[in-house]
């Protein structure tokens, strides 16, 4: 059975699933089991489809319907895995400008980051699986369409992925406080990857320190923390003045 | 008589008026007249306050008491005048940064332009009296505060405003896509005004014409637009990079 933006009922998962179908974010309900429960987990084992253990009553919420205790929100884009379009990058022989997005949850946010990126010409964005903002029709609108335009890659363990992008030979920037070195200090005439972090968790500690350097937006007024979607804006423009100049 | 955020009845508001008090804006009934009335229209002049004249409805869903026809929203902040702020800028030895904000009517992106400008250091913020954003509870929200920390100018006539700021020596540069100068090729090692237009009507042409120069952000991507905030974030921190190298 479906809706709009949800799948319910396990078997019908399970065929979205298999299908191959776009899906953000599964809820199951607490205690689910039985033999068709274990079919799901099958089929979940090796996506990087995140899932979610809920309460009835959340998914009570969603539909009425006989849904079996699991719900899957489809998605409204495409996912890319960074593997398959980085490699293009070089080969059109282009100088990548990727964007690393550690679990930023606003989904306003994440539409306004996405629309500065496609403004800056970042070639895609990276997002954890798990921790970062449904990419629904408010994100899409908020981007004000940008979400169409540029691609998004779901990563399963980021990590994997920033050490993935080194070894590949992108300088992996990461942008946050704790650093004496200015957004203006770096050199983005290479191959790179910015990261950035949430307002409220910034960037995860395990993935700094895979970062080759930092880089911080100085703050001459007294407010210390810019909204992520500006900041996001000036490392991303610093980075297009220093490769047009 | 008084609310929260506005005063209504004719009286109360010619009081509040010659009082001094803040006022956002006042709400004038269609067809008003009478003695009364002269009095609100004799204390009106020579202020800064704007007004308005509405249809009946319009105050009725504000308010079912005895406001005849007359509501004055008080205003959360002081204003200031330009010309009360420059020259103690010049007196304290500072090398003015001053925004200017030409008629950016959506309350948030104006609580995000406030944000960023303080953190940017930003001396103060320029408004017209007319056709801005009200600076209600949801802008000083989205500004995380930011609005009472940095002090915002009120001017009835901003062309007035932007001739005062040139003869006071000021850089008045103009933010827009129709020019060929980048913001990297601008000189903000000066005192400096930078003039940014809302997402919908841009920069008035009136205003364009007065401007010393104008720099546009470079749009390497597809979609061509930036977020107001945004934008001033990435005008503001080149302006801070100079500044600082």
């Amino acid at each position: 059975m479906s809706n709009d933006n949800f799948i319910f009922g396990i078997r019908a998962v399970i065929e979205a699933i298999e299908a191959g179908k776009e899906i953000e974010k599964i809820l199951i309900q607490r205690g689910i089991a039985g033999e068709l429960f274990n079919q799901l987990r099958k089929a979940l084992k090796g996506t990087e489809i995140p899932y979610q253990i809920v309460p009835p009553e959340k998914i009570k919420r969603l539909t009425s319907k006989n849904h079996q205790g699991v719900i899957a929100f489809v998605s409204e884009l495409t996912y890319f895995r960074a593997e398959d379009l980085l490699p293009r990058l070089f080969e059109e022989g282009k100088m990548p400008l990727l964007l690393v997005l550690d679990r930023v949850t606003d989904v306003r946010n994440f539409g306004a980051i996405a629309r500065t990126a496609e403004c800056a010409g970042v070639d895609f964005i990276i997002i954890p699986s798990r921790g970062s903002a449904q990419i629904n029709a408010d994100a899409i609108k908020t981007s004000a369409g940008a979400l169409h335009r540029i691609p998004v890659c779901r990563e399963n363990n980021l990590k994997d992925t920033i050490t993935y992008l080194k070894e590949y030979g992108l300088q992996v920037i990461a942008c946050h406080e704790k650093t004496d070195k200015l957004i203006y200090d770096g050199d983005y005439k290479v191959p790179a990857a910015i990261v950035m972090g949430s307002e409220e968790n910034g960037i995860s500690a395990e993935y700094q320190k895979l970062c080759d350097y930092a880089v911080k937006i100085p703050m001459p007024g007294k407010t210390a923390s810019l909204n992520v979607s500006v900041a996001t804006g000036i490392v991303l423009f610093e980075v297009i003045r220093q490769r047009s100049a």
